[in-house]
């Protein structure tokens, strides 16, 4: 009854919903950007909700607006959408039974793992039903031979390390939202992250995946086997496409070895060239071991300190990078590390550094990295970028920004993964302004694609970066894209205004 | 004129060609057994080859019987088709020109690159044209700084090696065709082979594809960007689809350092199970610097030291398994080999062992392992199995498979990739018989989807294994994969009679 009595309350504002710009209340960014009209979808009536009652139970299928609010909404809290209901299924069955309800309806669909991609993918835009795989959290077996871990969708990553951990393993991913982020998010949006260097992408590391297609199909590739080559691999699909082709509902990944001794060198070096010649002396001395390289200007630890109020355990220099070592000997991975430092310190490449063997120096030292993306949001607001560049180009970009934007932003910073060629640049000023944002954009879209790097590496394009995707990708590739959108999903149910660019 | 003559010569015959069962001389296994039609596609005219010949010119136009028969003929000498005609473009532009006019004229295409594949993929069936890479054989460019090779299709493996060790870099891949083998079949094969269990699957190291499709359109996606989440990953759908949904024209490569140093161990045991004791013990001690686990039986060492008159360097066994290590440290490495033997020779797991750490004793010994596949052909008639196979369930196959074939068949061995749980089951029988067939399948097939592994887990289906896709995949899956086959390939020209099962 109280979710009829929550239906009976927003019934009244549908004509409203119609037709209407996306309103997102907390920045005018997005209300200003992202014109977008909502799709000829049907609207939620209370036989529908009465439907989804008896799939997964009345206390599952929420409606109360206060309820929703943090699944209305992302983390950088920048998108907001309007949705009026949000379901919450147990199992792949009552994921299909409910996709093949709004299937018939023509109910669009917004899957929702853990919410906390950047992008603005995982929150809805209108009225869409919230899919929340936060109930599907089962792990479903660890094999410590094979390194396999099997899991539902809704498996949060650091509670999944820490199973692993009891079996000698590890996720072969980590990333700052690991203690929200759900792994099925992480599969698809092909979440990149800490660790990517040393194990590889999703793309090799997941073995199976198991999601359910907008007609409430199932379509079961959780596979556990290394290798099978029958036929196309239908899950490579699945990954990576922000729930526009499937809402995946488990998965099977493989999970390498917990790395006996782990080191943690932080080093201070006074150009970007230095860095890239100390990530070359880091790939010859530290070879198998060298698990992250990661980078950030002198502005960013400026952030990170002022803002958070953390400690640089160097000296002040222009640029910082953290090595990171994982290995099986903890002597052999010492007397590699020794000789890497001496190497960069005696060929005066590294001016100033220091050397973390224990947890809490390396958390520490971590932590100035990874809450980065925090440190910034207290500057102002942010541009935030994720670029994939040639590695050697990275830092360019940064320079050009900050040519290009003298005087008119406050911060223009640059950190990321330096080993995946990874750049995450952000631009902080006091207030968001239409006349910044055009000196902002498509000046650094341009510049990326000039250099044929990619405007998102990792995060995604969601809702805020669609438009976006022509200046990484080809017509003929986007038109391709949208065939199989069309293929998949008919409808055009899940997901929609997400990822693929209109006007194609 | 010398084409047109060739053309004259097999017009007569065209009505023959029209609705005849596929006929293969070598073997009586296959015409019995892959019963298949014509399809309905054009037949070669004298137009066609003139159009052929403007493209690439009259000598890269191939029509003399003779020399066509390498091309029409499988490695193994088991299937063997009836192309007519052989086009050997130079450029992915002479390529979209070939597949554009073919798509128009409804000629079908079988794209051939090393031609060394072992299910009948990169062999006609009818009179397909083939459509020959080997002389798209350039390296576009290495850099030693990423580690990234962009090269086009046709580039052997072997060479593309030596090639990037002038730059202390190697190919993430390896296996026993690398002197004939192209890297565009590679990709489309998604090749397994001896490294993966180190470097991870072409689908993790592969960072870009550039693709023909069907109707003559260039998919470009020869990124060459570690990271780049701007779509749906496209490359994904042309490694492994074996020619049927494009052809690939030239490819990105992620290729790790060169290692410093190399070392071969070489156990023998009394059991499978202490052969798993002996993986899990190389994992724990020797950790990153692993970089193969291969094993086989007594059976497959009496047939590889008498047929090939290879010796057997340590005493005889019931299992052998081969251990490599590649790392960045010698006196490391050696270190943790020796601790590693230590532990398994003290435990008396293993019972004899010799280790190499020269290259003319690592070849001798890696010979035995990848010569394997031919020593086995001197045994009498060969059925060939690559099954994938939860690790601790693999061998058991070639003990039920020998029980069950007591005294009907010569030799029943196994041998593989153990780290990646990928058996070759290999049978052998004096002289092929249907009994016998019958005997052999469907039992290992039904054997391996009770047990859940696949029926390829690396060689692909080709024309020779594509009626057996519904042992591993679903009903779901494959009616998924033949969609997309349709996006892609709307008439079908593109690799016909391959991959894709019947009847679905």
């Amino acid at each position: 009854m109280r979710l009829l009595q929550a239906l009976s309350k927003f019934a009244a504002s549908k004509s409203l919903i119609r037709n209407v710009r996306a309103a997102f209340s907390q920045t005018p960014l997005t209300s200003d950007t992202y014109k977008v009209e909502r799709g000829n979808y049907g609207e939620i009536a209370s036989e529908d909700i009465s439907i989804f009652s008896d799939i997964v139970g009345c206390s599952h299928v929420v409606a109360d607006p206060s309820d929703l609010e943090g699944n209305n909404i992302d983390w950088l809290k920048t998108v907001r959408g309007q949705s009026k209901l949000m379901v919450k299924p147990k199992s792949t069955k009552e994921v299909s039974e409910i996709l093949k309800h709004c299937n018939e309806r023509n109910l669009a669909v917004c899957p929702q793992g853990g919410n906390t991609g950047l992008v603005g993918g995982s929150v809805p835009v209108f009225d869409e039903v919230i899919l929340s795989t936060q109930r599907m959290n089962k792990i479903i077996s660890i094999d410590p031979i094979s390194g396999v871990l099997v899991c539902q969708a809704g498996c949060i990553l650091e509670t999944a390390n820490k199973e692993l951990a009891g079996h000698g393993l590890i996720a072969p991913l980590d990333l700052g939202a690991k203690g929200s982020c759900h792994l099925g998010g992480n599969i698809s949006t092909n979440a990149g992250g800490l660790r990517l260097l040393r194990y590889g992408s999703l793309r090799g590391t997941v073995l199976g995946v198991e999601a359910v297609l907008s007609d409430g199909k199932v379509l079961d590739c959780l596979s556990t086997l290394r290798k099978d080559n029958t036929g196309y691999d239908l899950k490579q699909l699945m990954i990576g496409s922000e729930g526009t082709l499937g809402v995946v509902t488990a998965l099977s990944i493989l999970c390498p070895q917990k790395p006996a001794s782990v080191n943690v060198a932080f080093l201070g070096v006074e150009s970007f060239e230095k860095v890239l010649k100390i990530q070359q002396c880091a790939r010859k001395d530290l070879g198998e071991i060298l698990s992250a390289v990661e980078f950030m200007d002198s502005e960013c630890m400026r952030n990170v300190t002022h803002h958070l109020n953390m400690t640089n355990p160097i000296a002040d220099c222009p640029f910082y990078i953290l090595i990171e070592t994982s290995g099986s000997n903890a002597s052999h991975d010492e007397e590699k590390l020794g000789r890497f430092l001496e190497e960069v310190m005696d060929a005066g490449i590294a001016d100033d550094g220091t050397l973390a063997t224990d947890y809490t120096k390396m958390e520490a030292i971590w932590g100035l990295r990874e809450r980065m993306a925090e440190a910034m949001l207290h500057d102002g607001y942010n541009f935030k970028y994720d670029f994939s560049l040639p590695t050697d180009k990275m830092y360019d970009l940064v320079r050009a920004s900050r040519e290009h934007l003298k005087g008119i932003c406050k911060s223009v910073v640059g950190y990321g993964h330096l080993g995946d060629g990874n750049l995450h640049l952000n631009i902080t000023c006091e207030k968001y302004s239409r006349d910044i944002h055009s000196a902002v954009e498509p000046f650094v879209y341009e510049w990326t694609s000039r250099h044929k790097g990619s405007v998102s590496a990792e995060h995604g394009l969601g809702f805020k970066k669609r438009q976006y995707m022509a200046y990484t990708k080809s017509k003929e590739e986007i038109m391709m894209m949208k065939k199989i959108k069309q293929l998949f999903d008919p409808k055009g149910i899940l997901n929609p205004y997400k990822m693929l660019p209109d006007n194609f």
